[in-house]
């Protein structure tokens, strides 16, 4: 089938879709990596498309930091955006709905209708607060699988996702190796650099400067909403790039003609952009989760938790075909750390195909259209789909 | 002379230097360029050698966003640690005071001796606080040219600095081109890029959004310790790099074995060295400060002031002999940001030097030892000495 080299990056719409909750855990609570438990667990998480027979054809979206269930289409008519990957996903797009079922579910210790840090803890009638437990990538990972089982899914198409997306791809690959087909992680790393542990260090010393997060327990009144703007302003800066910045914004100034000579007002579009982009973000999200999904992030080391510091002996776990793809200015997670994973797939003699995309807005760019990775998505999928029917064709 | 081919970056120390004042603007206070005014102004301010009799040995050193004019030896024995550039002014080094008549004052908007925010407007008897007018790299250097006259120097030998020293230096070499013989300008940029105003603009955000900082008002109480604290680690990133972080920190822990799962304490080694930055930074600077001198340097563009927005035409008004030096690592104020302003430079026909010096240590390079940068940083004074000497001769 080659019908996806021609790929038009328009393909339609998914439709209305609706967020769907799953709960487990309740008699068992589920053992976390810090050692503690947690339970029950309610996953949010919604699927576009439908399981075929075989349940074969099922592919797992991963989210990012503050990403949630809403991977594609609209809740309502009156929706002013679709869900956060709709260019990505819909019948006629890379992710099919007409061929896949896809799954995306919101991340455990998020605030989106999953289990998280603002959610009642049962043992008190309290929302958790910090007595939440800090969550990692596989703990994520592991909260996920519970899904999949409950949807009858032995082994996923594909698991695919970006930044810390991708990070959950990784541990997937490794952590459920049987259970994964063919993984596409993007614009990820197999491990936090300093610097990226740097802005999420600073981003949560924000919030905790708050005196409203008052110690995570501020459920009863206003939240930290000022940290948790300049959090997200910290965040906004390393999604872009200098180049980004400075064809998007460059010096020009925002509704006036010359400076101010004075600091409530923003004198430049990109300050105007960054505390608009912080102030639409307090409406959505909650600071406790923001601390626990930078946690997550800055503690994922699949090298040390999966291969004793060896990225090499991480891979070897892995049984599945990869995708890797970064993009040329992303800083956050620059190539050179998507080259360091895929030699270490390479010696373990998967089937990995790489690629840099040229791409000048940064690290964000896996979120935005472009038409190359949306071929090699579809054409990588294609493949898997073609195995998948071969080995079930054996199998009858 | 080529004394400093073979340049030992060691030299001795100046010794003990003492902090002076000077005083002007009571009668006739100075013009801004927001159109305000402002007087008396203070300016703390340094020198270590002695100005020649033709006074044609001075250099005028400006430090960076947080600097002073402590710029080399130390005030008392018990001292710690020695002025910012000590490795770069002293007997026997690159700013060499047995030749040089090095000054270097604290810039106007300042908190370490020069009049800013903080000090007491005589109007009121209370701290300026934000009623302090909003200072541009312009307005800093109008004030130092004020003490440069009071000092009975007409002709600097050069003009050096770093970062908004840099920024300054190239104010000054087209401001007063006939006072400029040469000038230095290091890791620097003629207009703040859309990037640099987006920290700039995120660590003002952290220090206004801290209860504490009352509108600028907090004089008669504590500072806001917590903003300001949480602005200054926002900077420390920019100054590092991806690569001096993964060499200086990686994902080494603090003082701990294994991960914490919590959020009160360190966990990596960069978590623990930025907080103490940004303690240690609450207890030497004040908050307006801060928020001054960012916005300086984020309305600092050269090739608007002084070229109606072409950098060609603002250094048609320059003179002087530059030496420009950028770092490999530096992603504050990139390489090409230098190359630009060569270019212009070199389009006016100006003696122009550039050297992109490899260096993984990001923006703070210009203040570490750098044998190049120093042998070349001596080369360069030498030069500008003996054309010195030249024209005095031909002037008797």
């Amino acid at each position: 089938m080659s019908e996806y080299v021609e790929h038009s990056p328009s393909g339609t719409s998914v439709g209305r879709v609706e967020k769907q909750f799953f709960t487990f855990a309740a008699d068992e609570p589920l053992l976390v990596e810090s050692g503690r438990s947690l339970g029950p667990v309610t996953l949010a998480y919604e699927t576009y498309g439908r399981l075929n027979a075989s349940a074969t054809n099922a592919v797992l979206v991963l989210h990012a930091l503050t990403g949630d269930s809403h991977a594609a289409g609209y809740y309502e008519t009156s929706d002013s955006k679709p869900g956060w990957w709709d260019l990505m996903i819909g019948p006629g797009k890379p992710l099919d709905t007409d061929r896949y079922f896809i799954i995306c579910s919101n991340v455990v210790g998020g605030c989106m209708g999953t289990t998280g840090p603002a959610s009642v803890d049962p043992a008190t009638g309290r929302p958790y607060g910090l007595s939440f437990p800090v969550i990692t990538v596989g703990d994520m990972v592991q909260a996920q699988k519970c899904l999949i089982d409950h949807l009858g899914v032995g082994r996923l198409l594909s698991v695919v996702g970006g930044s810390m997306g991708g990070m959950q791809v990784l541990e997937w690959s490794v952590r459920y190796p049987d259970m994964v087909r063919s993984a596409v992680p993007l614009a990820t790393t197999t491990k936090h650099s300093a610097l990226a542990i740097a802005f999420n260090e600073v981003a949560r010393q924000a919030i905790m400067a708050d005196p409203a997060w008052n110690g995570g327990d501020y459920y009863d009144g206003e939240q930290p909403a000022h940290g948790l703007a300049v959090a997200r302003m910290i965040g906004h800066i390393t999604y872009l790039s200098d180049e980004a910045m400075r064809q998007k914004f460059d010096r020009r100034l925002q509704d006036r003609c010359e400076i101010s000579f004075a600091f409530e007002e923003a004198d430049f579009q990109v300050e105007s952009y960054l505390r608009y982009q912080g102030q639409k973000f307090v409406d959505r999200f909650d600071a406790n989760s923001f601390l626990y999904v930078t946690k997550a992030a800055d503690y994922f080391n699949l090298e040390s938790s999966h291969g004793c510091g060896s990225a090499v002996a991480a891979f070897a776990k892995a049984q599945c075909r990869f995708l890797v793809a970064s993009f040329s200015s992303d800083w956050l997670y620059p190539t050179y750390q998507s080259r360091a994973m895929v030699q270490a797939m390479k010696k373990n003699g998967l089937d990995v195909s790489f690629v840099e995309l040229e791409a000048k807005w940064g690290h964000d760019a896996f979120l935005l259209p472009n038409a190359r990775l949306s071929g090699m998505i579809a054409r990588f999928l294609d493949r898997a789909a073609a195995d998948a029917a071969k080995e079930d064709a054996r199998a009858l």
